[in-house]
Order: structure tokens, then C-alpha cells, then sequence
């Protein structure tokens, strides 16, 4: 029995009290939204390393995946380790491992033993590269290849897994004739897509979901139904082809939720800042409230170099208004694979954004955390002041380069600090 | 006769002929609003340096704002110039010299000759400064002293000053009392609380407004009405004290107007995310549309070092909903006073807050930009993908440090690169 078939026959789990602790929430309050599919508790029951249960959903606080992984041009495993050290020490919840380049079962093995956070996985890059490894094109994988994969990775221990079972033959089809500027930037649909255009055969993930189903529930692995025809520029935002993929999707959310696994639905993307909200509540709406996972939204395409700020701006409105996963955007999408100093920032930068969410979510010790800091600065406390910074070291290391003469104020304002000035004029005497 | 009086009587100045030419709005359109108080053009008739009138307002694109200025900490004019430098050259449309260390009319004189872009100050710190230099306390300042600054400001050339006006007695003592955790944080805020509250005056820049108007009216020197009240965490915002001074604002808006003279109106500051639309609409009600300038807002408390990215999550939603002059937040706001570096990444972060927001506003050319950027990436055109992007060396340097094996592509995904794929989809012979 999966924790969701529990779930249904009134049974809480443990998974389900604990994650209640963690968000300060009562058991009640997660219990029901998790059977009601709100909430998922991701944990594959095959994970060789036990680490406690995460929650994700409506209710609960927002959280941040950083994906890694090798390419092609960059083989390094040691390199990838690096930056999954750099992601957990800067607060992510969970890690992504697409690696496309090396030996990716080892890799992966590697990772999910190595990482103190939740992994998740897009098992078709796994199929695509093995079959292009073979000597093969991607046209040649077989639907037997890609379940067996997804298998694996279950086996494993991967928590939650990317699948595209949205990319059906029709939306191909259109998408090919379409009239979208970027087509698809999912790299999940786009081989999907050449796979289906060729054979001329329906999608394997949607054609035989409920294969999917079986494995997911014997892992306990949340489905992460990927949005392979999300859009890959603000012209492109919520058309046709994305929402009808979406429509799609909420009906495999019901099927998974009937079937006793826990799914959660991926979202976009670029997305003009108006539309982010609109977005968030269609996808409530059509995916039964469905946890949703956005990679971004990217509420601008003109910023390559900042678009773990663009995605911030995009994030933050989509966190405060559904979204309940936010995956993390480098600074170096759309130019190049990111550093470690990249993915460190990343993870801040889109913490940040849901932390500003949660505030408005109303999440358990949200505010309470901002008020901390706002008395800290209203008593010159600098001490405080780092400890309650998202990044200490930052803080302090900006701090200290230009070092006040009065080390109750800062070099801004110096001697003319206001809130200085509001303590002695509080202080007058007349 | 002021701009605005020409206007009223029907008049259209060139001025405003030129805003439209910008703008690509027609003549028409900016007129009216100008008329209106809706739109002020930027430019003090006494400037020693002519360059082109700057809109800001209503229907027009949103602009960016750099505060510059040295402290007594940091008396260093050769920094601030490159600080101006590096601003202009992030492509900001505004500076404001706000400098409390050194000789702060020869400081202000060379930024006014040096910049290409309008200048703005806050004249109290000056007076406040030069009676400390004195020897005296603040509180020792005399009305007198305040209005003969600003008239020696709008003399220099200042084509827009922060006036305090809202600052009144009344106002004062309920701070004093008052429950905020911050108190005041704008430091002329806090210069004229002190004075009110020790001389037991009125706020000479409230009592004696026509006094002020008169200045104002002779150099056609826009008023920056500024928000001595404004939150300084987020606990504090949208409270009586700052929505109270708003209410005295918005008297003094329209008495600007009837008197011929710009006017536009300083916000918060602190801001929880789902209450910055609130203040955008409620500032624009309140205050006849005259155009808003806010400063962030910042959207939570706990991220020092990242203040230019939770100003700019808060300055895009708020640019989208009414704001239409943002005032950059540099990382090192909280902490110390900005590097040039941190200068020039203040002003192109505050540039996409404001480009996010335009597109949403439908400012002529917005989405033209991203549109261009778009097809860029879909034809993997690395070059107008570099020459488009708001900082190109920033794009061209990320692309560099990890290059692809493929140059069509980038080291993020390589050969499987999603673009890459459709493009050869479309070409499957079958």
C-alpha cells in the first residue's frame, strides 16, 4: 500500500506527522490536504540514505530545487558533487540530477547517496543519451527502454521523477506547424517529440501511463508531470499548445490520485509578469490542486545573466499565488552550464522568492523571521543582524569593506543614521 | 510662466513634443497627461549643461533612478564620479546626489556637470549638514536656511528635489509615541522629526509651501514629494503614519498643480509582496495620478546583500501597477555604502524591474525587445542574442567561461539542446 491508499482508509502516516512538525502545522491541516492530493510527501521508500520526509503544497512552505547534472562538455562528477555541496549549504530542499554526460548511473548512484536532500530525476535524458551512446538516434529508443529506465531509477531511490506524458501526439503535431516563436525548450519534450513525429506513434508516457503508475507506486516515487510544451519566451505564454497540454495533465493528476501515487504538475517558464497569477490559478483549477513546480515563471527574456533575478520577480508572484515548488534559475541559463558560485546564488536568490511568498502565504515563522531582523536594525544590533541574514557571510563580507568609523551605524549614513536619530529624539529632554 | 501653465493655457511646449518623440506616444498623449499632472518632464531651466527633457509618468516608460553621494565616512568626489559613470553607462535615466561629506555645493556642482542624465538632491540633508559643520545641532536650522538652500539647488541647476513637506508636527508626535519597530528611516525624514519635535514647530516646508512652490516655480524644478514616513519593514507597512502622510501629500500634489508646478510623489520602502499593488493604487487615488517614484519596494526584511533583487521582485510588481519611476536598491543597502560595481548592477537589475513591468504597461517597444530576443534564441544566434541582452559583456562572459564543444549551442544541454532538436524535427523527411 502506497502512503496515499493509507491515506484514503483514514490511516496518517508517520511520514504525515512529521512533516506536520516541520511546518508547524497541525496534523489535521496536512493530513487532509495530502489525501486530497494538495500535498505531496516525497521520500522513495528505496532510498538507500533515510532522510526525514519533505512536504510540499498547498499550505506549507514554498521550497527551492537546484537542478545539476553533467553535459556532454563537461564530464565531472567531482564537479557536480561540488555544486550539490554549494546548493545544500545555501538552504535547497531538494536537487535535480539531469545529467546528460558520463557514466549516468554512477553518477546518480553517487549523487543520491552523497546528497542530505530529496533527488529528483528526468529519466528520459537517461533513455536518450544511453540510446545515442549505442550508437543510435534517439528515434530508435523503444517504450521497453523507457519504462525499464524509469524502473531504475526508482530502484535507486530517486524521490520524484520528471515525466512528459502531456507531449501527446496531437500537440506535436501541432506544435511542429505551429506558429510559436521558441517551438519547445524542454529538452524532456523536444526528444519526446522528435521520438512520437517520427515513429508516428502516440507518446509511451500517456499511451501507457498506467505502467507508469505500477512503478511509481512500488517506489512510492511522486510523479513530477513535466510541461514539455512550456513556453520558452514571453510570445509563447500561455497559448494553446501549453494549456492544452495542461488539460491534459489534470487528467493524469486524477488518475495518478486514484491510483494511489502522489503526483505534482510542472509549470512555466517565461511568462509576462500579468499572466504569472492567471497561470498559477488555471493550473489549480485544472489539476485539482495539484502541488505545482515552476521553473521560474521568467518574466523577461532580455536578461541573460540575471535571469536567477528575472525568475526571482517571476517566482515570488507565482509563489504567493499557488505555486508550492519553486525551481531554482541560474545566472547562467540560456548562456552556459552554471558554477558552483552560480548554483549557490541561485538556491539564495530563489529562497529569497519564496520566502517573500510565504510571507504572504502566511506560512508559520515567515514574518516572525523579517520582524526578527526589522527589531535587530531598529537596535544597531549587527551582531544579529548577520545571524539573521539569509547569507551571513555575505552580509557581513559587504559590511566590512566598507567599514564604518561609528560601528553602530553603517557607511551609508554614518553619523546622520535615521534610526539612530529617532533613538536620541525619543531621548529629549525639554 | 512655467511648463505648466503654458500647457494649461493650451500651449504645447516642445518640451513635451520631445517626451512624445521618445516615447513613440503621440503629442497628444503626452500632452494631456502633462496637463493633467500625470506626466512631469524633467529639466531646470537654469541647467549649465542642456540635455533632452526626461517624461516620467503615466503611459511612459519606466525610469530608473541612481542615489550617489558621499558620507562623512567616504569623502571622495573622484569615487562618486565614477560611481555617476558607472551608472550612465548601466544606462540609468536619473541621479541623485545625496552626499552629507565634504563640501556639498562644489560636490554637486561637478555632478552636474559632469552627468548627462537629471539630477535630483534632498536639499535638508545639506542644510542639516552645514549646521552641523557649524557647530550646532540640527535642531538648530533655521527655515530660513532650508529655503535658501533649495533655492541655491535650483540655481546649480537640480531639476528635481526631495521636499519633506508631509513631515508634519502632528505626524511627529504620533511617531514619537508610536508603535512602529522602525520608526523613521529616511534620514530627512528624521532630520526635520528631530527639529519639529525639539523647536515644538510646524515643518517649515509644510507651513511655508508657497514659499517653496515659488522657488520651484522660478527654475522649473520638479517637487519630489518625499515619504519621511515610509515603512522600514515590512510590520510597518501600510500603517496610519504612512498612509497619513500620504493624505497630507496628496493636498500638496494638487496645490503644486494649481500653482504651475511639477510635482511627483516618493513611496515605500518595506513592503509585504500582496500590498504593493494596494499602494500603487491607493497613492494614485490619493494623489490625482501624479506620477509615483518609489524606492524598492522591498518585499521582505532578511536578505541583506541581495536588496537589489528583493527591490526589483517588489519594483516590478509595483511599476506594473502604477509605480513609474523606480529608485534603484543597491546590495550593499542595510550594510554600507555601494561600490561602483554594486552601482552599475543596482541600475541594470532596477532596469529589468522596470522593462518587466513595461511590457505589462504596453509601453511602445517593451515586448518588441524580447520578441527580437526570441527569435534570437530560436535561430541559436548567438550574436544578436549577446547584442540584445540588456548587459552584453555579462552574457558574453558567462558564455566564455564554460564554452560549448558546439558553437551552435550552449554548455548547459550541448548537443541536445531542445532548440536545436525542433529545428531538426521540422525537417524529418518521412
Amino acid at each position: 500500500m502506497t502512503l496515499l491508499d493509507r491515506a484514503k482508509r483514514g490511516d496518517i502516516p508517520d511520514e504525515i506527522v512529521q512533516i506536520a512538525k516541520n511546518e508547524q502545522r497541525s496534523v489535521e491541516f496536512v493530513f487532509e490536504r495530502f489525501r486530497e492530493g494538495k500535498i505531496v510527501a516525497l521520500g522513495n521508500n528505496n532510498r538507500p540514505r533515510k532522510i526525514e520526509t519533505l512536504g510540499v503544497g498547498e499550505g506549507l512552505s514554498t521550497k527551492v530545487n537546484a537542478n545539476l547534472g553533467t553535459s556532454r562538455d563537461k564530464e565531472d562528477l567531482d564537479f557536480e558533487l561540488r555544486k550539490l555541496k554549494a546548493a545544500v549549504d545555501a538552504g535547497v530542499h531538494t536537487v535535480m540530477d539531469l545529467s546528460t554526460g558520463g557514466d549516468l548511473y554512477s553518477i546518480r548512484d553517487r549523487i543520491i547517496a552523497e546528497s542530505p536532500v530529496h533527488i529528483g530525476t528526468v529519466p528520459i535524458y537517461d533513455v536518450s543519451v544511453s540510446t545515442v551512446d549505442k550508437g543510435k538516434g534517439m528515434i530508435h529508443m523503444s517504450p521497453e527502454d523507457i519504462f525499464e529506465t524509469i524502473e531504475t531509477h526508482g530502484k535507486q531511490g530517486v524521490d520524484f521523477v520528471t515525466v512528459h506524458c502531456g507531449v501527446t501526439q496531437k500537440i506535436v503535431e501541432q506544435i511542429i506547424k505551429g506558429e510559436r516563436i521558441t517551438g519547445i525548450v524542454s529538452r524532456g519534450g523536444s526528444f519526446l517529440a522528435e521520438w512520437i513525429h517520427y515513429n508516428e506513434r502516440e507518446n509511451p508516457l500517456y499511451e501507457q501511463y498506467d505502467r507508469l503508475l505500477d512503478i511509481a507506486r512500488r517506489y512510492e516515487m511522486t510523479l513530477s508531470l513535466g510541461d514539455g510544451l512550456r513556453p520558452g519566451c514571453l510570445a509563447d505564454a500561455t497559448d494553446r499548445l501549453q494549456i492544452g497540454e495542461l488539460v491534459v495533465l489534470g487528467e493524469l493528476v486524477q488518475r495518478a490520485q486514484e491510483a494511489g501515487v502522489q503526483v505534482m504538475v510542472e509549470g512555466p517558464g517565461h511568462v509576462p509578469l500579468d499572466q504569472v497569477t492567471d497561470n498559477m490559478r488555471i493550473q489549480k483549477e485544472i489539476c485539482r490542486g495539484a502541488p505545482f513546480y515552476v521553473l521560474g515563471p521568467i518574466v523577461t527574456d532580455i536578461a541573460p545573466g540575471y535571469d536567477h533575478i528575472t525568475s526571482a520577480i517571476g517566482g515570488a508572484i507565482a509563489a504567493s499565488t499557488g505555486a508550492d515548488f519553486l525551481c531554482y534559475v541560474t545566472s547562467a541559463e540560456h548562456l552556459a552550464l552554471p558554477s558552483e558560485e552560480a548554483v549557490a546564488q541561485g538556491v539564495y536568490v530563489a529562497r529569497i522568492a519564496a520566502h517573500a511568498a510565504d510571507i504572504v502565504k502566511k506560512v508559520p515563522g515567515a514574518i516572525e523571521w523579517d520582524n526578527k531582523m526589522a527589531r535587530a536594525r531598529a537596535d544597531l544590533d549587527w551582531k544579529a543582524q548577520r545571524e539573521l541574514a539569509i547569507n551571513p557571510e555575505l552580509a557581513s563580507k559587504i559590511r566590512e569593506e566598507t567599514k564604518p568609523s561609528d560601528e553602530d551605524v553603517c557607511s551609508m549614513c554614518g553619523e546622520f543614521c535615521a534610526i539612530k536619530k529617532i533613538g536620541e529624539i525619543r531621548t529629549i529632554k525639554k
